[in-house]
């Protein structure tokens, strides 16, 4: 294990996932526990430092450097009150002041999930050694993060990265945002299976998910795979307009509905021919997420181990 | 005048206009000279390098510190061999070698004329004070240049701030770079012209121009007022997909085609009540330029007078 080592979480709304982590940003020991997302604030809490707790006895108790959270959001930053909109439980939750209590005298960072999955895949995944990449997670929402010239993108409020509302239809579908044709609003999973459905596809199992229509696609299903192709043209579109604006040199595409593979690259890629055709924007590379579960807590990791890069809040 | 001071110059299809602007960003001497377009690139150095010398002699011969320059696009960055696409004279023109040997031992820093403009207002125009802004050109074309953590962002190849080339209509119209449904396929004021003609504005002048329209439009024309709310709700979603992706504080708008005023910001507002509902979109800043005709000379000057922001190459 190489020092310093820290203390890295990941807060999504049916999991939270702990690890010891490297300063190579190597997961150390590992742990899961679910999300009671129901329960009283402090029930969630109590799960959260158990789980800490375990994963730091298994790495054999090292020294932690400090803390680094990614959460599910919206939350305040860099304060991390926290009202995650899968996660009832906390609502205003001061989530880096109690971690800050229960760890005094350590750093702790805390930020937005598919921040922390962007800054994992840029310190240690597929965007590593390139300076101006977008990663981005497709899954039951559509989130990312933004590194430029080599650092992370925080904007005005840390909210920077919200790749998933991008408008990519301006007369499309609603969006829980409240906006309009948003890049969630086509190519979330759930919108990919109101979709599908909306348009006759009748799976066998009534509850079928996203994983499902992403099995159909692969198989050949035509509603599944139009599903499936309509969400990488709008990711498409959207990555047209982020590099033109921001002159990327590489995507990271990661979550759920990219598990399914060719099918959606292809369309991203489709999307792009049409739409990025200046010199600069060509040179676009668009790639699968290399550290697959893993980039979230690497990512939070490198809140604290690469903070001259990923932190730029007091 | 406060030292140092710099020369500045901004290159354009029509005109070149170069000043001595002195530390605070106020321009001590400033002149212009049609720009030569057709003619051999020598012919059109020699125009610039006299309107250089004479306002260097008007200013008093100060001892310059550097040259600034902002160049229409396209060009290679940060060495600048330029290839205006409205100045056929000059094809891959080595500026930044040229103005090197011709002031040797000084700084000469060249960027894209929109990103000058965006420079210009974030150093010393509407967008002072704010540290993640947009500036934005909407002319003859659509440019700009983007300011995030209080620097200028230059993205892989220092075409950052290409908003002109945001999709706003995946279906839209083609652009002149080759895509479709681009900002400026809609909002540029040839566009907004083809569309209104289109439409059936017939204005008296068959060779009536982007100022004619804005004039009917504020003359209260019914076509003409429609085709610059049209162009005015683009740039209203272009800027919801920036501020989603790049947590804008402030966006800065000038250019030929919003000087027509109210009825395009009023439109851009529209689009952005509609487009950007998250929290922290909705408290994006619209205004319009606050340097006029001068921002792109003093951003050009800024290059080099305040460089640790704006300047990230060597």
């Amino acid at each position: 294990m190489t020092e310093p080592v820290v203390l890295a979480v990941d807060i999504g709304g049916t999991k939270i996932a702990a690890a010891v982590v490297d300063g190579d940003g190597r997961i150390v020991a590992e742990g899961r526990t679910p999300t009671l997302a129901q329960e009283t604030p402090e029930v969630l809490w109590k799960a959260l430092t158990d789980l800490l707790d375990e994963v730091h006895a298994d790495a054999g108790r090292p020294s932690p450097a400090g803390v680094g959270v990614g959460c599910s959001g919206p939350m305040t930053w860099p304060d991390a009150e926290v009202s995650p909109l899968n996660i009832p439980a906390w609502r205003g939750f001061p989530l880096r002041r109690r971690l800050s209590e229960r760890y005094p005298g350590l750093p702790v960072r805390v930020h937005n999930d598919a921040v922390c999955v962007a800054v994992g895949e840029h310190w240690r995944g597929a965007g590593r050694g390139h300076g101006n990449v977008l990663g981005m997670v497709v899954s039951t929402g559509v989130g990312g993060g933004l590194v430029l010239g080599g650092r992370l993108a925080d904007g005005a409020s840390g909210n920077a990265g919200h790749v998933g509302h991008i408008v990519v239809e301006p007369g499309g579908p609603p969006c829980p945002c409240g906006g309009r044709g948003c890049l969630e609003a086509v190519a979330s999973g759930p919108s990919l299976l109101r979709w599908a459905r909306g348009e006759g596809w009748r799976p066998d199992d009534p509850d079928a998910t996203g994983a499902d229509l992403a099995a159909d696609a692969l198989a050949g299903h035509r509603l599944a795979r139009e599903a499936v192709r309509r969400a990488g043209r709008a990711v498409g579109v959207a990555l047209a307009s982020a590099t033109h604006l921001c002159d990327l040199d590489t995507a990271v595409i990661g979550g759920g509905v990219s598990q399914v593979g060719a099918p959606l690259f292809d369309a991203v890629r489709e999307a792009l021919d049409v739409h990025a055709r200046m010199d600069f924007a060509r040179r676009l590379r668009v790639v699968p997420t290399a550290l697959g579960q893993s980039s979230g807590l690497i990512g939070a990791a490198a809140l604290v181990l690469a903070g001259d890069r990923y932190w730029t809040a007091g």
